[in-house]
């Protein structure tokens, strides 16, 4: 990260999920544990730039959790608290650490949750837009003034049920950040590269693949980088992963304020670190004790690890 | 490739099979092609080194395929020549471009068959033990003389059928090249860094694990590499990628005469690399009309496509 240049980072504006996630793994169980996509964006963003949080919780939700966010240093300006239980997702990795088995989803408050997002955060430039329905994707990105870099991510249940707002979604943003199983489903097509190119013809200047304990992949009209995982020996839970993966890309992005291509690989390699961390405890617990000092040696272990 | 010293380089011996393959991709089918282990490792390895075949064939072996490997300057005289039916695979991969349903195998003149490795042959400094019975591969390991460097590959069903002939044949090779399934069938272990992390325990000082479109990764006592797929968008058939690798791989340390860590990431390298022209046509279309040239492309390409 020596190219940084020395400014101000940019705080990054993060719409999505907060949860309380019971999860079952071959290491271990945890129940009603801190998840959520904005949860684990803002964990890993955090080591990078201010995070602003949108979402909604319950009462019921841990006063600790809140006050954990809060020393992480996130913006919760944008949480909502409203009166019914948070939202609760349970899942297993029993059989796939590949891919969660989702066993049981409570939206609870998140049934019909329409996001606010405070004036003050509407101008923010570098804004994530963590995967839920496409018409409430779009209609935060109508609020939003002039962002300068927006990344979304969505999943095969809203591809497969509401095509057209996924693809106008896509064609708005200026990042797509997916996994391969959703990649092929987007496009149809089983080759990753060839879909990767296909996506980009449909509006994104950066189409961004992950593939879990494989890597990433990251293409532009002109260009292809790979990434291989930080070689995990052991993983523990790997829910979360993609998220944090989207909050140290976003967050080395509004660090440095630079969007160019060498800017771009290198935010992709600070998520695929962070992820890293993600999936060698439960919940946000290796993720929310990560200093900058660790992710930067991971990054020089894995720059070593690519050359030739 | 610039820093290959200025040498003679070492031929490289490979012992496997020489086949007729019959195929079919959801890019079409082919009938009776050229294929088998010590082909497509010829194939790949003679664009770095000279290569020495050892395998069997039938009275219907077709000249023409004898004429091509002429061509290409491989010594065929490990090749012996037999009376019955060449040995023949028929696959599929209608299902998974990843993996190679075998519908039928016909081994013919292969039923039984020992390597006979020529006298001038046996002191041969690179070897290459193609998937085949552990116990032939360890009759023909007995027979060399003082090798530098000899890798060998394996397949599940001799990992599950002969596990004592494998773990002898691991023990006293210097390099094992498998695939990721493989990898965890070995060890019995789902996460490829652990099982590579156990298969360096049990004797090579190398271990390769090829990941298809994912790529390859590379682990000694003390490193890590990991190199992507040359992104080929349009796969046409998979067969015999794993063996080009081996063979771009061996001929590149027997071209330099090198086995230090750098070049063995550039080997991996070139494996990687050939094999990613192997998956563009059936049998060997693509790898026997290889140049120097057309690898070294691919070699800048996939080397800008790492570093961050």
């Amino acid at each position: 990260m020596k190219r940084r240049r020395r400014r101000r980072p940019d705080p990054v504006l993060v719409v999505g999920s907060v949860a309380l996630d019971t999860v079952v793994t071959p290491a271990g169980a945890v129940a009603d544990a801190l998840g959520g996509s904005a949860v684990y964006f803002s964990c890993a963003c955090r080591l990078f730039a201010p995070v602003r949080m949108v979402g909604i919780v319950g009462r019921d939700f841990p006063e600790e959790h809140l006050r954990l966010l809060n020393r992480l240093g996130a913006d919760l300006s944008g949480l909502e608290r409203c009166g019914g239980p948070t939202f609760r997702w349970t899942g297993s990795y029993l059989n796939d650490l590949n891919e969660a088995q989702t066993l049981a989803v409570h939206l609870n408050v998140m049934a019909g949750y329409v996001p606010k997002v405070p004036d003050a955060c509407r101008s923010s430039r570098f804004v994530f837009l963590a995967n839920t329905d496409p018409d409430v994707q779009l209609a935060v990105l109508d609020c939003l003034k002039k962002p300068a870099f927006v990344a979304c991510d969505t999943i095969n249940h809203w591809i497969a049920t509401k095509p057209e707002g996924v693809a106008e979604l896509i064609r708005r943003t200026d990042a797509l950040i997916v996994n391969d199983g959703e990649a092929r489903l987007l496009t149809g097509g089983k080759n990753l590269i060839a879909a990767g190119k296909e996506l980009l013809r449909r509006g994104p200047k950066v189409i961004i693949i992950k593939k879990g304990e494989h890597g990433a992949i990251l293409l532009t009209e002109r260009s292809f980088f790979a990434i291989p995982a930080y070689p995990v020996e052991s993983v523990v839970d790997p829910t979360g992963a993609g998220d944090s993966f989207a909050g140290g890309f976003m967050g080395y992005l509004a660090a440095t304020g630079d969007t160019s291509l060498p800017a771009l690989r290198r935010a992709v390699a600070c998520g695929a670190v962070v992820a890293s961390f993600t999936v060698e405890g439960f919940s946000v617990n290796c993720l929310c004790s990560l200093t900058q000092k660790d992710v930067a040696k991971r990054l020089r272990f894995l720059r070593q690890s690519c050359g030739f």
